[in-house]
């Protein structure tokens, strides 16, 4: 059976997510055609990008221009989300800059494969408002909202319960104090999954599975005390649900991003992808779950507590946790002070009721910026040697 | 949202799954009317049942009259598995009896609940063509392939594998040559499940193993290369699908046979029954797998090759399993003769190709005579002693 490719707009195709994407993209040529490609500022990649994959329009965010791309004409991020003829928009830029462009595809009927859960937890209810009015859905790319979305596929109620698997980052089992002096590279070193830097901190910090649990809330609509967390090192499971009826399912599979990626870009369609590594059980060999100790991952309930708020909170989580990261990653603060930096940036934090998105993202960016800007405030560190 | 009860005949009402079956209809008053109860010798149970659940018809296999069932009149199995205005037949007797009412209810386009594995093994292309020619399923209630069939549901294509997993009953762990002496109340002991007599014993010899693979094979349409076997301690996956992609979905739960049976019963909603355990993963701690190691048991690859047969073949290895299972619990034979038995029952079995259901009944009825007349040819058992 021939069918016509799926023409995709990839927003944010030079990081972790992006390359992962094109990755699968490239395993199947006759299934996918490339219209847009949105990138950063590693110019030189979006160029080798562009004379693979040929589309027609591209973005770069520092205006400049990629060589050899005489046939690809430069575009808004707007005008590539909503691309004529275009069937799916992949965002997988980080930061806020593609949520405007998702929910305007989103509205204008297109789905959309999401990997930046900051948006979702900044502005669900706006997304899940925009695929109600375009009639389209929200496709989830990262491993844990894929695998819920996947273990309800033909479920015909709402689930009980949804357990969120976590591998507990870089330093689980260390104690928070123990962690003062840790190096950006040490947080870096995720123990089973290769991602991006800021969510492989978010990881170690444990906010990024605060923000998957807010995530979750707002994509599948599950009360908060619907959805659990629980510590599971080895990365297989990548989460459960809990039926009406007290069965569970669970979505496993080695711990590569290109599952979920693929997942979402050939939905509703499975497809053999023998790039990808195979679940094998008995080189699993065991599978554990763990409570998660609140007391070892303070930022955890942290993010949670201000993740659960309505108005601009989370804008502004997203915009505290962003700077702070950017900060322990520059060396400017240590890891631990990565929560408290976040706290006493939101402190003052007046929220707004109904935002816009624009009062959504000007959140984000200027708790950002007194995050930036509460450096020089901050106690001087101790130099980094071993706690 | 008033719903009229859904009208239930249940086969095999006395025996373990019959009894856990009402176990379940019991928790819902409002959901379920018992139509009709078939059992076999247990005339006691069976009248407080009827007392209990009110049927209009029920059939005892030994012809007695339960006491004080005035309002309920006797019926045959074929009687029952097609009484008007029934919506679900639930198949729970063990040996073959059910078959031919199975069969009759499918191809009126009565749904069928399916506990009795056999039935599959020694009948699956007859249970199939009667499915499809009364537009209707069969629902697996057995924990294994309720598992598979609940992670198969929403998933529009046909999966790559199939990942079925077993405890490794009461004796994993153990070499086969340490078993000769074995008491049949040691190989009544299994880990994780309680069952009936039969099944627990086929789980010591791993043909209960062997007879899910060839059931999911016609349940599934799956070929045999396609199904799985792992070993799996604790009984908590009840076993796993892999799509094309490599995704693979298990389905996960408290040992606990009430949960695929309600699966099956409430099907195809979800409820909630609050006298069900709760899967909690922390209580659970660890989930194994292992490689399953053919040399510990036999049994399981003899199963195998004879249940890849077609003709009568299957019917054969199910009616010399029973009646070596028999001998076994009568202490007539040893455990580890069960395999040599069944082998020995078969090597003269003249096979008939494209069978009918009386041939496949007559198959297994005349293996089973076979198996009994053996024991006296048999070599003298060692007396039971520590081996």
């Amino acid at each position: 059976m021939k069918r016509s490719p799926k023409r995709v707009v990839l927003l944010g195709s030079t990081g972790s997510v992006g390359t992962q994407t094109l990755d699968v993209i490239r395993a199947f040529p006759d299934r996918f055609q490339v219209l847009g490609l949105a990138a950063g500022r590693n110019i030189d990649l979006l160029a080798s990008q562009i004379s693979e994959f040929r589309p027609f329009r591209y973005y770069a965010a520092d205006g400049r221009e990629p060589e050899n791309c005489s046939d690809c004409r430069p575009a808004s991020l707007m005008e590539l989300a909503t691309l004529k003829d275009v069937d799916l928009v992949v965002a997988a830029m980080s930061g806020a800059d593609a949520l405007e462009p998702a929910i305007a595809a989103l509205r204008a009927g297109i789905p959309v494969a999401l990997a930046n859960k900051e948006l979702v937890v900044m502005a669900g209810e706006h997304l899940r408002d925009a695929a109600e009015h375009g009639g389209t859905e929200i496709l989830p790319v990262d491993s844990e909202p894929s695998a819920i979305w996947q273990c309800m596929r033909g479920e015909p109620q709402k689930p009980r319960r949804l357990i969120i698997t976590a591998s507990g980052g870089a330093f689980r089992g260390r104690s928070w104090d123990a962690l003062r002096s840790v190096s950006p590279e040490e947080a870096l070193e995720h123990p089973t999954w290769r991602m991006g830097r800021k969510i492989t901190i978010d990881s170690a910090t444990l906010i990024n599975k605060a923000l998957e649990v807010i995530e979750a809330h707002w994509l599948f609509d599950m009360p908060y005390e619907q959805i659990d967390v629980v510590m599971h090192r080895q990365s297989v499971i990548h989460s459960m649900v809990e039926f009406q009826d007290g069965s569970v399912k669970a979505q496993l599979g080695p711990p590569d991003l290109r599952y979920p990626i693929q997942c979402a870009l050939t939905y509703p369609d499975r497809v053999e992808n023998t790039t990808l590594p195979r679940f094998d059980p008995i080189e699993t060999g065991n599978l554990s779950f763990e409570e998660l100790d609140a007391s070892l991952y303070p930022c955890f309930n942290l993010a949670l507590d201000i993740g659960k708020r309505d108005g601009t909170w989370r804008a502004a989580l997203v915009g505290a946790d962003e700077a702070a990261v950017e900060m322990f990653l520059d060396g400017k603060i240590g890891f631990t002070e990565i929560g408290p930096v976040i706290e006493q940036a939101l402190r003052d934090h007046q929220s707004i009721t109904q935002p816009s998105l624009l009062q959504i993202t000007e959140a984000a960016t200027e708790t950002a910026r007194r995050v930036r800007s509460m450096v020089p405030a901050l106690p001087v560190l101790p130099a980094s040697t071993d706690a």
